[in-house]
């Protein structure tokens, strides 16, 4: 249980960072342990419920013979039990839980029973369709589901040892080895995510055929064996990309893989058209949550500051495929930024995508709403649940990097860790109340010389550092500050983050942001909603660019510190006319005081307006 | 030539306020007199050239036999000579000009050549398509038709005395009331017009019948004849409707045939219809340009506050026919509010329609562009040219009304007019740099008692006012002030109504206009286009709420007053990120003088972008 990587660069040739096993950090906040402990006791169970009752269960034993039936549901639907296995076995890296552990087992038994002789593995085409296997990889998902498969049995094995489900998973994956290829079969996949699942089943089992068939499946892409479309990023050679458009889930999971690929084969075009799309993505097509999608319209990018506050598509699965696509990044290069934006996504993004009691799920991620935007249960279409799931039981695995000049701390949350650099065993324990201060101290213990590399999020513009209670100002490199020295026991590590609640204001172009300006408070993005704030229509506030604000620790939403401040608001019915000059109208607005809570919070009690692009006055 | 009325209250029952002839007030300014000039040496010739390269005229020559061929062009472009007649008949009232005097007789002529037998007349249902005549009146504008015909003829008939034209349209209005009415056939006009036609009709003829044709024509709306379509403005019965909705265009005229029709006959339910619909118009669905349509679907109204500035359809006939809906709401009310309109329209939107050397056109009248709308010499749908050019004519007609207490001044411009108040005569000499000025000084000679009423123009939120060099606090009543005294010869009004530039903020419920100011001063609206603005992308312009804001005369486009500000741009490039803190993003802003200039003048020059609403810092 000791290589429970996510991505296992433990061997990569073109990376900075190696991985640390999701079990060598043990977390001790009340942040995400909390949220962790809960996909173990709330969410996982009642997904697996919700699995069987909407028959994603179902299909496999109809596809094995052992029911009768037809399949049901999106001709996908196989993914979601995937990710729920890959969601199970991180929790299980650090949580014992015979219960999950031997539900997984028995799922995995269903899985097998459905897979054909030949290896082949999709419940949708079984029976009658089962002639139209591999015929349609523009539409039909297979290499997609595939791609899932792999991931989930790749971390089943990683963190059980048991190899019930990665036998199967290589089986599969032969098989696809043997159809698709050069010589062989082209292909490329219509919903990309195989592509970094084949590199990581390289990394796992050393067998090159699965790297190489990832690296055809990068290569055959734009040459319009798909259609050539943009939504299926096959518009253009990958290489040769500079616009990032399209499907922004396929586009985000194929910069993953394609991260995965550059990280084996060390392809610097690969490299620069990765940069050229994340400048591209960071500078013109982010939403201030970490993630994309303008348009519902395909489901798609849009086009250069076309971000749109209520009608954004912003699908939590496109916020996660940021944060996975960023840490690849993040390995391979070993710069802050990257970072920077998988922490924007996650108290964000991807966490906007989940309730507060982990029971029900946003899809689409709104950053204005009139109220009717509603959290659900499942939703026929459920990427998204079993996403935010694996990726909040792999949190741990996120928070350090190592790499041959020491420990790198990607993200900040109390917990105790054991590393090995160099062959010297090194713990450390981190107290912080991230994300809500500042204020992170750590204790080594340690008996060698390497360096830690602390993260300067973007947000802090200002930081102070003590190493011994001694003030310190570290190198930065790219983002991280270096404390390099020779550590011992009982060492301790200050750095104060300055976490300040600040008004931000987004690039000319966005137009919909025009006279607007968003909250954030260290990494997370604020929003006003109607239920903290009664008696306001909350999209008529408006906020003086100079209001005082500060913050409020409140015991609701899981625990949050809502940030207060003074707003206006126009008085009901008392605009008559639709111009006035400024003096007019400024004797129409009121002076109220405002509350905004973390945007990931919102819509988890009363129905009301929400937004998160405030008014200035 | 006495009684060149535009609309002819005199005998009018139901009406507060009569109107005064065309003739009988002589613009001695530089704004309108020019523009007026402007039209008979230029603007009207060029237009009946263009009739002719493009079949209008001849069409009605293909009517009446005289040449071979088939109508050409839309089906109701006939009505595109009779509003080049009505707008060269009001020229004709203040100007001698023998060859357009002239012109219009040949053109009656060919006219009266194409009228049918029993009277009916419309060039494009002709030959084989006469069988279809008033077989489809829901799309094929033939009552449309007529009543631009009888507005004409109206006009010719007021102002030169002749009948030639007028007999043509009692023949015509005779055989309409034929067909059309109780008892006879149902009917309801597609697209609304005739209705204000036959209520003038009624006026000048004093024949009943088509006052009560008018009126089965308002009565039968609303029942579904024509489809009950929105569109139509046949969802309700018009005394029912409470939400100004439909084609612009046609809700507007429909409206000021409501509101002739009003004037006659007094039904309380149709005021009442009409207020609702004034109330709605300007506190939702106006813009600040005094013209209405926010939606090219439909050329309709959008919902309530939807009124985006880059999309704006906004159509030159729509800020004409609010013009004409207002002027109509005004003689009947004497109240300032429709005037206030009726001044808005006329110096923004109606005049946006027409080029400074008018010889170009805009059909639509976005409020923010990025270059690419340009004026044309002409539109295949050429409602727009002929309509400016006839409401351009026929302004002298509209700055003062009547009525026994005395003079009403509606509009303000320099001009030597006399007038006839309960028997006796009233000389007034009115001199003023309106628009560009507040002050306006009024020389009256008269010998009797009444009233001067001087309209308070919205704008105006205080001015100052003497007579005889004595500071007068007058009464104020529904927007006019009121001088009651025995005027006397040399008797001298002044009146400053504080003119100054100033910053209107829009309605909270203007998406579109969140976080921008307009500027206006007076009645005109300011817009900043590239070509004042060098190296300025004017879209990128902020403007601090409390910058100083200055005139400056320009004797370019015609005579301009220009305001100057200051102002910050964003250096281009500069914003590398999507995001700022507020201190840094002000960093990159930087301070620039910006020039604005009257809306109505845009697009004359260099192409570039353009805009109204203008972003706030």
């Amino acid at each position: 249980m000791s290589n429970t990587f996510v991505v296992d660069t433990s061997k990569s040739k073109y990376v900075r960072l190696k991985p640390v096993s999701i079990s060598s950090v043990k977390l001790t906040d009340s942040f995400w342990a909390n949220r962790i402990k809960l996909m173990g006791e709330v969410t996982l169970p009642l997904q697996y419920q919700i699995m069987e009752e909407t028959g994603r269960m179902d299909n496999f034993r109809i596809a094995a013979g052992k029911i009768p039936g037809e399949f049901s549901g999106f001709f996908f639907n196989d993914t979601d039990v995937y990710k729920w296995i890959e969601a199970v076995s991180y929790f299980l890296a650090i949580n014992k839980d015979e219960k999950l552990d031997k539900l997984v087992d028995s799922v995995i038994e269903e899985i097998r029973d459905a897979q054909d002789t030949d290896g082949y593995l999709d419940t949708y085409f079984t029976f009658s369709r089962k002639q139209d296997r591999w015929t349609n990889l523009k539409d039909m998902h297979e290499l997609y589901c595939a791609g899932h498969l792999f991931q989930a049995a790749i971390a089943h094995y990683r963190v059980t040892g048991k190899t019930n489900f990665l036998d199967i998973a290589i089986r599969f994956a032969d098989h696809i080895t043997e159809v698709f290829g050069p010589g062989k079969r082209e292909g490329v996949p219509g919903h990309p995510q195989i592509e970094m699942a084949l590199v990581e089943l390289y990394r796992e089992t050393n067998d090159r055929k699965y790297l190489d068939l990832a690296k055809f499946f990068v290569d055959e892409r734009g040459k319009g064996i798909i259609g050539g479309g943009t939504y299926h990023i096959d518009h253009k050679p990958f290489r040769e990309l500079d616009e990032i458009v399209g499907h922004a889930v396929r586009s985000l999971y194929l910069n993953s893989g394609a991260t995965d690929l550059y990280m084996e084969i060390g392809d610097k075009t690969l490299w620069s058209a990765l940069e050229r799309l994340w400048d591209n993505l960071v500078t013109k097509k982010m939403y201030i949550t970490g993630t994309a999608g303008a348009r519902h319209e395909g489901e798609s990018f849009g086009d250069p500051y076309e971000l749109p506050n209520e009608t954004a598509y912003a699908e939590t699965c496109a916020a996660i495929a940021n944060f996975m696509w960023n840490y690849r990044m993040l390995l391979t290069s070993g710069e802050g930024r990257f970072a920077d934006v998988m922490e924007l996504a996650l108290y964000n993004g991807v966490l906007s995508g989940i309730s507060i009691d982990g029971k029900e799920y946003f899809y689409v991620n709104p950053l204005a709403d009139r109220g009717g935007h509603r959290r659900q249960r499942w939703f026929a279409c459920a990427c998204c649940p079993p996403n935010v799931a694996r990726t909040i039981t792999s949190i741990p695995g996120y928070m350090y990097s190592i790499s041959p000049e020491g420990i790198w701390v990607n993200l900040y949350a109390s917990n105790v860790s054991e590393f090995d650099i160099n062959g010297s065993k090194v713990a450390i324990e981190e107290k912080t109340d991230y994300p809500w201060e500042g204020l992170v101290e750590f204790k080594v213990d340690a008996d060698s010389s390497f360096s830690i590399f602390l993260r300067k999020p973007e947000w802090s513009r200002e930081f102070s550092l003590n190493v011994n209670g001694e003030r310190f100002e570290p190198a930065l490199e790219k983002g991280y500050m270096v404390i390099n020295r020779r550590w011992q026991k009982g060492d301790t590590v200050t750095l104060d983050l300055h976490m300040r609640p600040e008004f931000l204001e987004s690039h000319p172009g966005v137009k919909d942001n025009v006279g607007r300006v968003a909250i954030r408070r260290g990494p997370v993005v604020y929003c006003v909603e109607a239920e903290d704030n009664p008696g306001v229509d909350v999209w008529d506030l408006e906020i003086p660019k100079d209001t005082k604000i500060s913050k409020e620790y409140r015991d609701t939403l899981g625990g949050i510190v809502a940030i207060k401040g003074e707003g206006y608001i126009n008085e009901p019915g008392l605009w008559e006319k639709l111009y006035l000059p400024l003096d007019e109208a400024n004797r129409l607005k009121e002076g109220i005081e405002f509350t905004a809570i973390p945007y990931y919070a919102w819509a988890n009690r009363t129905p009301g307006p929400m937004e998160v692009w405030i008014k200035t006055k």
